[in-house]
């Protein structure tokens, strides 16, 4: 399968039948881009996964009976505020933007998915956003996708792109997308957003079904028992514009491997920008009784700020990732419990081994990538997941935010 | 029932028939105290409460196995280390100090009850410590549960002792108590100690019974989800010194709330010191559909780290707030859901008040105590958590703790 999916470089115009742009409105304060534009001219087939929390934004009430669909044909993204929490004006807020991009590029509002990040609780300015739609609208291109990129981020400190090749049987299709998101230390509130888009013929249906099994593997794996911000979002666009028709399992199976290299490259993009981060943990949990018990175990360490400020303060303090995996009540049992940083075994038949304050153990501490690995010695069932470290920057980027 | 009980001072001392010391035995390397003996020389009954974590500390084990007892002459605990993920050189280690104890104070090992806190996975220093029993038994006296107090400190920064007078129907009784505890601004890592010791006749059921049920209402509303340290212990030990007798449900309710009064004094003590903490929140939930509910809404802002680092940037974000309790999956409802910053009204209706960024909620904001109260709107239920902010200090103590 590896021969048939491949990386570029692009996001989301490397597929055929997309133009995109970016902009600044005035939203953002500084100047910076903040408002995005992805126009499918020919019209595409849609697919969302939106924020399970029980408060959600206005544009989240308004795309989520918008998707699955057939015949979308942008999608509009601001930064630089949430529109959430904004009650009815901030759902005519939404409405009203929605219905300006249809104007401006000939399609009916329902043709319109919309999407924001921001402040919670601010209304949204929608006559700068509209004051900027001739600009965004003319700015339209495959070259857009850049700025589309840039336009979407908030306390993110770069730019997070993916594209990959896939060979079908009937022949080539690209995938490629963008996604924003920084405040991924805690990832139960990530304010995550991601566009992604194919030029594969797709119907709606398989559409939604592949971006949801995808999201499970990438995106949420980055994420804790589901919990989410009030507006995460992620769109799934295929233009059909390859003429390149999905056709038979061998074909599903290859295009959800490439929109899995694309969404995992895009996730593990926020956790290494996690606001303050300084390292890249991957932690796998194996040996498992089954999936619910490992996943919940890595969301565990993953979110255990005593883990995270020990991979801060570059110590492998072995300790505090045992004791987070027991205090979760997934059912561990740490005589057959044992805890691997990179190849270094640290704990195993419930006690430390007395690598963890060994020179290997502080040299792997002290790289920026490093794998915690536990294994459960019941069964075999694993999960990977990612996370990054705890540190003073992540204190002040949150206590300064919105001051 | 207030008149009933009267605040005073002192500490595990501060009832009838208990002594107690504190010394420094070498476990900490700065000299600090680190041995804490409580000696009842008539004897006590005893109940215990011990973290739910998987993962154990052998003073634990063995502890848990002993309460509720009759009989119980001393209380053993160091600070330092944690005798946890020490396998058998663990439980023969505690077994060593608990049986050094109990020839020191001429009982039998069983009549001795161990705790110790620190780090994660050294072994414990049985000769330091039993080398240090001579000291610490030479030191018991009412006038030694300040040095016990201090003895059983780690990252604190501060003693935290309560104690109570409550009139029961034959007399009075006292209850007096110590604990420690720093690592609570995310509590389910709260490596919690305790131990509260009353004068009051109790029967071991019935000491085990009013134990339990306060700690519902005060230890477990600092913590979360019932996660714990490996090391969390609660002792209660009632000596009878009193003559006193608990004798029918009017003094039950009285004895109970006099426990209340020093178990709920001791925790928000711990919140209060919670690592680098410098604001004391809190978080009340009313109106919910039932206990349940208000619970896993308080409890989800308490640990939120963007609530914890908006109070640190002394930023009064309800959207946070908002979120945190919306993304837990409680069932609340934002149209019915209201939020209120001291006496400030935030949230109502789905929509901010305005009033967040007033002059008035600011002021609230630079206050060191503040309350924050959800009302769901559902129903009558109600919860009150407390919970401390977020602070660079958090990540420096927590980054640096072991190295």
């Amino acid at each position: 399968m590896e021969a048939t999916v491949r990386e570029m470089d692009g996001g989301v115009a490397a597929a055929a039948g997309f133009v995109a742009a970016g902009v600044a409105c005035g939203i953002k304060r500084d100047g910076r881009l903040d408002l995005a534009l992805l126009h499918c001219p020919g019209g595409a087939v849609a697919a969302g996964v939106f924020t399970r929390n029980e408060v959600v934004a206005a544009p989240v009430v308004l795309a989520r009976g918008r998707v699955p669909a057939r015949d979308v044909r942008a999608v509009v993204i601001n930064s630089g505020c949430a529109n959430a929490c904004t009650g009815g004006a901030g759902m005519a807020a939404a409405e009203a933007v929605v219905a300006a991009v249809a104007t401006a590029l000939g399609c009916a509002p329902e043709q319109v998915l919309p999407a924001s990040t921001g402040v919670i609780g601010d209304p949204l300015p929608v006559k700068r956003l509209t004051a900027g739609l001739p600009a965004v609208v003319a700015g339209l291109g495959a070259s857009g996708a850049t700025a589309f990129a840039d336009a979407i981020l908030t306390t993110d400190t770069r730019r997070k792109e993916a594209a990959v090749e896939v060979e079908l049987a009937g022949g080539r299709v690209r995938i490629g997308g963008c996604c924003k998101g920084s405040g991924m230390i805690h990832p139960n509130m990530a304010t995550m957003l991601a566009v992604v888009t194919t030029d594969a013929q797709l119907d709606p249906a398989t559409c939604q079904t592949l971006l949801s099994t995808v999201v499970a593997t990438t995106f949420n794996r980055i994420s804790v028992d589901g919990d989410t911000s009030t507006n995460d979002t992620l769109y799934l666009l295929a233009s059909g514009s390859s003429g390149v028709a999905v056709s038979g399992e061998e074909d599903l199976v290859r295009l959800a491997a490439g929109l899995a290299r694309v969404c995992g490259s895009l996730a593990l993009q926020i956790v290494a920008d996690g606001e303050g981060a300084t390292k890249l943990a991957t932690v796998q949990v194996t040996g498992g009784r089954d999936g619910l018990q490992v996943e919940r175990v890595a969301a565990a360490i993953c979110r255990s700020p005593l883990v995270k400020t020990a991979l801060f303060g570059q110590d492998a303090n072995w300790g505090r990732i045992v004791a987070a995996a027991g205090a979760v009540g997934a059912g561990i049992t740490p005589e057959t419990t044992r805890l691997w940083l990179d190849d270094l075994l640290l704990f195993a038949e419930g006690v430390g081994t007395g690598a963890g304050r060994s020179p290997a153990a502080a040299a792997a501490m002290h790289a920026h990538d490093l794998t915690l690995r536990l294994d459960l010695g019941q069964g075999e069932a694993c999960a990977t997941y990612w996370t990054c470290d705890l540190s003073f920057d992540y204190v002040r980027i949150n206590a300064e935010y919105r001051t």
